[in-house]
């Protein structure tokens, strides 16, 4: 037995990671997550609160392809599968 | 009285624009918006079609800020507004 460092978001306590970057990427995605939450909530106000969590964490978990589909690639939206996919 | 040129986006027929270059704009708006509309009611199919379009082109008027957002800067979206933007 022997004591051990493990690393978690302030956003999301209950997950544990071995690894310090995996645990900075996941408050990334977090981060962001909220924030596009808030920001679609205030655009599209009809949104529940569950639907404004669900496209904020969506968009956040896919954020290269809609890194791509905003900067210029409209047609990067076509690799999302309909599957949630794996961080 | 004399014929002029006028330029619309097929995606919208109604709206005639005298400049070629701004009905571009307004065409790839749409595409990005409808893309987008698509993406996400896939995403979170409790979205109603009309949610769906609405965050949809929202984003794709906010096209610069979403991606900031999703390329480093998730404090971007600071900059939108509660109101809608002009194009």
């Amino acid at each position: 037995m022997a004591v051990e460092v493990v690393y978690r978001s302030s956003r999301d306590p209950e997950r544990l990671f071995m690894d310090k970057a995996e645990a900075d990427r996941h408050d990334k995605m977090l981060e962001l997550a909220e924030l596009l939450s808030e920001a679609l909530h205030k655009a599209v106000p009809s949104l529940s609160e569950n639907q404004s969590e669900e496209l904020g964490i969506y968009m956040a978990r896919n954020r290269d392809v809609f890194a791509k589909a905003f900067k210029n690639q409209p047609d990067a939206l076509a690799e999302l599968g309909s599957q949630p996919q794996a961080e």
